[in-house]
């Protein structure tokens, strides 16, 4: 009993794996939509996103097969919440990366991003992709180091954020409102799936040890989409 | 044993219920803090958001030791596992009004929001409220036909959503790139905690009945933080 366990247990991780892969090809496509006004890899990322939330309803109900048929203790059973909560996680990162995509096609077959903008989504897509990388390869390492490495590309995420609002509240800001309206949404969506990629690790390090992350309290495996990170722009 | 479990279950319900009557203080409070330009009541919000996360941590531990000592079937798991899922949904509208109460705090003294647009603000408030409200009923009353009535006043503000774009998009639009973006986060705030509403008294169906309401699928308790409503801005 106890081996099917495990390996049940290691069968889930390695299918919400797949869905951290899924859901970093999302954003990476997405930003490249948005830069390109590129209307197939925007509709691509959108139509996709069904796909995810079939494969995380999957593992949810292998997540739920485990703890009906192995009657896990107290302890496997909150290990077993985790994993659903990242589910959850991945399956919002997926409608967030839809959103960048569906700011691209809104503005078809304009670009939505001026050019001297390029840079700040650039960076912005790349810090979310780098961490939605990093929460798959926590998962796969199981390297409850490495899940604090998250938190600093979460600072990085901040600094790009700060700098972006500074940039639009600029007397000289010559984009206009839609812009700075889409660049807004943009940087809380990119800022989004960046809070559930630390919350994902932190969840990973519960899944697997059972012990929560550093002093992060109840946060880390609780309920929280998690890390609320402190926001430069107070909002 | 069954008694005790749904004394317990109960217990759980009541505290869910005590948990979003807060929440529907805090949204009210936010959308006063930020029409009155009041620091004193956004910073209370801020303040109290805490001990809402207190709050969701306790309600967590019950259902926690309820499954662990009740030994709940796997049916009895799924409708727990709801549970959790509308704390999390709580601690998240939690925070989105919270961040409304930051923007108000950032523009302090100045009011973030000018008198022409109070209406704007005023209406997306109110909706987000009296979903709130809607969703604390469906606790208390157990009534699942009132559930369904949520979905009318997401509609509601999808609506409100749309026209404030139209506003903002509009090449007469006099208030500045500054507001635009304060307003563009603001409604995204008010429809996030819409749509964790309208999840919510989904999951209540789901945990009371163990019954999907309507046709949603795996969507009502399943993971999705809930009901992505169709957006009229595409974001």
């Amino acid at each position: 009993m106890r081996d099917s366990y495990h390996e049940q247990l290691d069968d889930i991780l390695a299918e919400l794996e797949r869905m951290t892969r899924t859901v970093s090809t999302a954003v990476r496509r997405s930003t490249a939509a948005l830069l390109e006004a590129d209307i197939r890899k925007a509709e691509e990322v959108i139509a996709a996103d069904i796909q995810l939330d079939a494969a995380g309803e999957g593992v949810e109900e292998k997540v739920f097969e485990l703890m009906a048929r192995q009657s896990p203790v107290a302890n496997e059973l909150r290990m077993l919440v985790a994993g659903l909560r990242m589910v959850a996680d991945l399956e919002r990162m997926g409608d967030l990366a839809a959103h960048v995509s569906k700011i691209a096609r809104m503005r078809y077959p304009a670009p939505a991003i001026p050019n001297e903008l390029h840079d700040v989504i650039e960076s912005m897509g790349s810090v979310a992709g780098k961490m939605v990388d990093a929460a798959g390869d926590v998962i796969a390492s199981r390297d409850v180091e490495a899940a604090g490495k998250l938190e600093a590309s979460d600072d990085e995420m901040d600094k790009l954020r700060s700098n972006q609002f500074r940039l639009m509240m600029d007397a000289d800001w010559p984009h206009g409102v839609e812009v700075a309206v889409d660049m807004a949404l943009l940087s809380r969506y990119y800022e989004r799936i960046s809070d559930h990629a630390v919350a994902m690790a932190r969840r990973v390090v519960y899944l697997v040890t059972g012990e929560l992350p550093v002093a992060v309290g109840g946060t880390a495996a609780g309920s929280g989409a998690g890390a609320s990170a402190p926001n430069p722009n107070g909002n």
